[in-house]
């Protein structure tokens, strides 16, 4: 590995160490910071010329920085001779504007695909992306890694008894039914309807969560008004216990308080996004994405298949 | 001017506004916010096809807010059919960051012009860049106004006598010529320098400035460290007055504390920097560059030349 070059911007250092450890390396030595205007400097400290470079950095809140923290990060590397650039964004911000859905509305989705190859990236490993389409943005190579199989090792090794695997909506059905086949379990979804425009929607429940021990699944959490609404309905219908759980913990706005004062049991996610200190609570589970993240990069850099990662 | 349309994003606002008055039509109508997670939202509320579309916004501090403003809206119109998508960016956001001074360092003012291309941009119209090549770092044409015109025609009109035009540092002698030619006076230069490492510079002035009007006069104020000094020395070598101008003020960190406690007079500054309330204070002089911009976009539009204005 002596070609590999691992680097963290500032959205994930404590993730980037975890990585690094799995992959048995040392951080690259670079530091990213402000200039008196708030314009952006990135010093790298060591050489890359020649090298592999791989820069952990998901484009979470605040997004536009970590974005540009990255792409000028992209140039500096580029600029200084790497002979590869490997994008490592557990969370791929902007993954929702990924469609036209009104007139004249951007696809931010796409031009962060172009941003990135424009600066000069040479490939991308993301986890769950919004849509799986969004693969499709780009011209490199990308590697689409799945939170499913880290959520669900943790549930299977709480041994819960008598499960059902909840999607919080009509979207997410393919991902409770890949959550729900690793556990064995049947699914529901959660139908909201608006029956009338300006009537309050009406939660309906297709399947059986009587008596049962409830998983909602997600990709994000953002405000969670989605997973809490669908909690509280899954306990009214008379579920026995409701978890929650979604790769990319978001969690904007109101989301911790909702979360706190729902139904939910506990929340389960993984650490694509760091969850600020100020938002941790004791109803909160962070699982490491570092054993899948470093994995990946193992055999990308070894020009091995990372299908194996998805068995 | 029918297949005009001007937009603003939110760094200038009230210089939209002014440059629309100036071309006599009403600004496009669109909104840009945030979603709850800090995710730039742009909605465009009128047609906008076939049209030649001109979007106001500087890069000026929240810097990487305002790119990704321009960066998404740039898409927004493109995807919206827009005819051409011209950039008016008074104030161009890391023009310092224009080459590798030391080694692994970004170029980010050239990775900014490719991001604008890879957007969609037609055209740049900007001010005073800080070093004019960056003019070379587009493939799409751009159009380099001048401020000096403007600073100068405010101090020709206040009839000073006995004036010296002075350059805070080496690097800005021409743009001293050129205000010295318009106000028919002679330049001056502070001539720092280091005698030794670790000890202080010392400030030389090359020139006659003793009982002279002396106005300093610079591209970009920043922290105001290095035109508070040259104020300073101006006023210890017998100037009768130091006046300073610039064409924007970035006024971040001390400056304005720097400004008030220096021996400057008056800072004369342009507006392709909009200053918040909070830093105006009575010896900052603001002019506007509408007429400048608004007299360049009409020329533009009806595909006239744009050099009479430089006259
Ligand atoms: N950061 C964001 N927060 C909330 N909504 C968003 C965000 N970005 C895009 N959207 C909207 O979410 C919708 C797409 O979400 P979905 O239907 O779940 O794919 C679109 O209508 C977008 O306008
Ligand atoms: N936003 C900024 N604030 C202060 N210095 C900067 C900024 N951007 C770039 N620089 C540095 O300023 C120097 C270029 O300024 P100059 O010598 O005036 O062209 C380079 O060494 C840059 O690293």
């Amino acid at each position: 590995n002596s070609n590999l070059k691992l680097f963290s911007l500032n959205s994930n250092p404590i993730l980037a160490q975890e990585i690094a450890k799995v992959i048995g390396v040392e951080l690259g030595k670079c530091s990213v910071s402000r200039f008196s205007d708030g314009e952006i400097q990135i010093n790298i400290e060591e050489s890359i010329r020649g090298c592999d470079v791989y820069v952990i950095q998901s484009t979470s809140a605040p997004v536009n920085e970590h974005l540009m923290e990255l792409l000028i990060m992209i140039d500096a590397l580029k600029r200084a001779s790497a002979k590869t650039i490997n994008i490592v964004m557990p969370y791929y911000g902007y993954a929702r504007q990924d469609r036209k859905a009104r007139s004249r509305e951007p696809i931010t989705a796409k031009l962060v695909a172009n941003l990135l190859e424009t600066a000069g990236a040479s490939r991308v490993i993301t986890l769950d992306l919004h849509a799986p389409q969004i693969q499709g943005f780009f011209d490199i190579p990308i590697d689409h890694l799945m939170g499913v199989p880290i959520l669900a090792d943790y549930f299977k090794e709480k041994q819960l008894d008598d499960i059902v695997i909840v999607s919080p909506d009509h979207g997410g059905v393919t991902r409770a039914r890949k959550m729900a086949d690793r556990l064995k379990a049947p699914i529901a979804i959660i139908d909201k309807r608006r029956p009338k425009p300006n009537v309050a929607e009406v939660m309906n429940i297709i399947g059986n969560v009587q008596g049962k021990t409830t998983i909602l699944v997600d990709d994000i959490i953002d405000t969670a008004g989605t997973i809490t609404l669908a909690a509280n309905a899954l306990a009214e219908h008379g579920a026995k216990e409701v978890y929650a759980c979604c790769t990319h913990p978001v969690l904007s706005g109101p989301a911790i308080e909702r979360i706190q004062n729902s139904k939910i049991k506990e929340l389960v996610v993984t650490n694509t996004i760091a969850i600020p200190e100020e938002k941790k609570t004791n109803k909160i589970v962070e699982l490491s994405v570092a054993p899948l993240i470093g994995e990946a990069i193992i055999r990308v850099h070894e020009e091995q298949s990372i299908s194996a990662l998805f068995d």
